[in-house]
């Protein structure tokens, strides 16, 4: 583990709250090397390069996984991407613009995975 | 034709210059509906929402080619990226964010077309 | 809304039957603009169009459902596909070809989606 | 090599004429074994399957091919379609429908491709 | 049926003991061509082929599953593979190989897919 | 730079000789740290890593690149194998497994890649 790995953490931290946490821990528990290289090489390393901000790498990442209809990981991101200053009508735009280029079906799959991140959220089961 | 496809077509000139007028072109000789549905509803309605600029809207195009390992629509939008205001070391950070997300594969075949773009435009075979 | 969105609804309605109109109530409560332009783009617009008939389309849409392994838009087209008229067989034969072309895991997952949505027409829990 | 090696080769030709030949042999002088399972598996026994008939069979076949950006064999397919009787209209109609379900930019690739097959074959470079 | 078929049935008992069997038989009862050319086609005629042994195609197959982001048939094939002397350390390694190809979204769903079966097996869920 | 970044370039060029190199050279004259993170993530800490030796570590390359259609990849990466010991049969039989589990379009293109891949070498335009 070098310094990577602490600005990790610290930036999914940053983004996603305690869900950043947990998320890291259950994947820690049953495969350390593969949650380390997320921290490190992910976050710590990708994330942490100049030139994009992170609201920037937050569009990005929400768009490649809404076109590869990455259900599972859209939770963790559309509820990072609230905590970091997107408002709920431009996360459902992103969902609306994405329609256009790869189609409604993955389109409207993401929306109603923000349907369900948002409602979480209201109802307190995410820490906002 | 309604009022979508004059603006579709003046978003489209926005973006990518004489570009964007030649491609329609070649995609209306030989299928007017296809190129007058790109226009109306691609850049007409949805490029022209509220929620999200024009910059951001490139960036989640972007992104979505990218991913889907669309070759041959990347060279319109690295163009349009570039003359809206997206520097070059912008663009490749892109890919770079990209292939944590969808794999080196399609990051690195994404940057070599950057790459051809940016020489194209460098060498005036592309208006800027 | 204009004259697309309500040719649209009725397509909808026409392949779906009460199903359509619920799946449009969801989306329009959480996001109206992506539910708007799913009625008039996709259903009033594209699905409208001459060249070729309902039937054709639907036979499109599955076909491009399967290979993207589109689970979760899958069951509104199986069952707007038993709706207007193919048999069960012929659905079954629709995901068998597409596993030459795009793999047997994907078409094996359309199957799986085919036997809930058909158990369920029988169990009277989808209105035929 | 069994019965179905014949009827695949029948069905072949049958779909792409000479064009059908030559795409078998190129392969088989450096696969034997690949191009044989094509012709058994793929068109001697799935394609000669009932409960669909050969021009339902070629449109899920394009809607797949579409659907996954098969630029290289999509070429064989838009000729064979042409061939058993789609016209272009129907043809263009079919990308134009898998726009709303994949995205423009498939579906643009695609239509780019049947608009090089259709002038090959205006130009007598493809038996028609 | 024919010769491959038994042979297939018998390479998928190999691979996934009891669990073979049961996959099978719920396709059967639904659609018993499409489980029979699995059995005939996939394992009878492919898996039993030379020049690859059946670990190698295990590995092949589990990397295109992980690549295409296949959930629902991952567990049949990360089962198979412990079955067959795959290690879990190598399996995880499978998975963190893949994220440099396909990403780490689909990477890490398929760890979170080796981690239920292996929980399964251990609890005693899965015939080991 | 750190250590990761010499190992990687060592393992890349015991894949693929003077083609490592090369391929490095053309990216890192237009994307620096793009070619760094190629060299010092993907070769230098995950090729690196133990569990898988490298023939295993490029059979689920190979897999995963032909399952995403990555045409542009392939050829570095067919090269690789045969420089590492694979022969020409298995890595034809490579892509007859693939068709099974992505269809028979993405192998058919990979088969055709390596035809390619294969005569360069036997020409010498290749270093073997």
């Amino acid at each position: 583990m070098d310094n990577r790995y602490q600005r990790g953490i610290a930036i999914m931290t940053e983004m996603a709250g305690d869900q950043g946490r947990k998320a890291m821990e259950g994947v820690s528990a049953f495969a350390p090397d593969f949650a380390r290289l997320i921290a490190e090489f992910g976050f710590g390393e990708v994330y942490d390069r100049p030139h994009l901000d992170l609201k920037q790498r937050e569009l990005i990442t929400l768009s490649s996984l809404i076109t590869q209809g990455a259900e599972n990981q859209l939770p963790f991101h559309f509820h990072s991407a609230l905590n970091i200053g997107y408002t709920l009508a431009e996360l459902i735009e992103v969902t609306i613009h994405c329609a256009v280029y790869t189609g409604f079906p993955r389109a409207l799959t993401a929306l109603q995975v923000l349907q369900r991140v948002y409602a979480d959220r209201e109802a307190g089961k995410l820490e906002v």
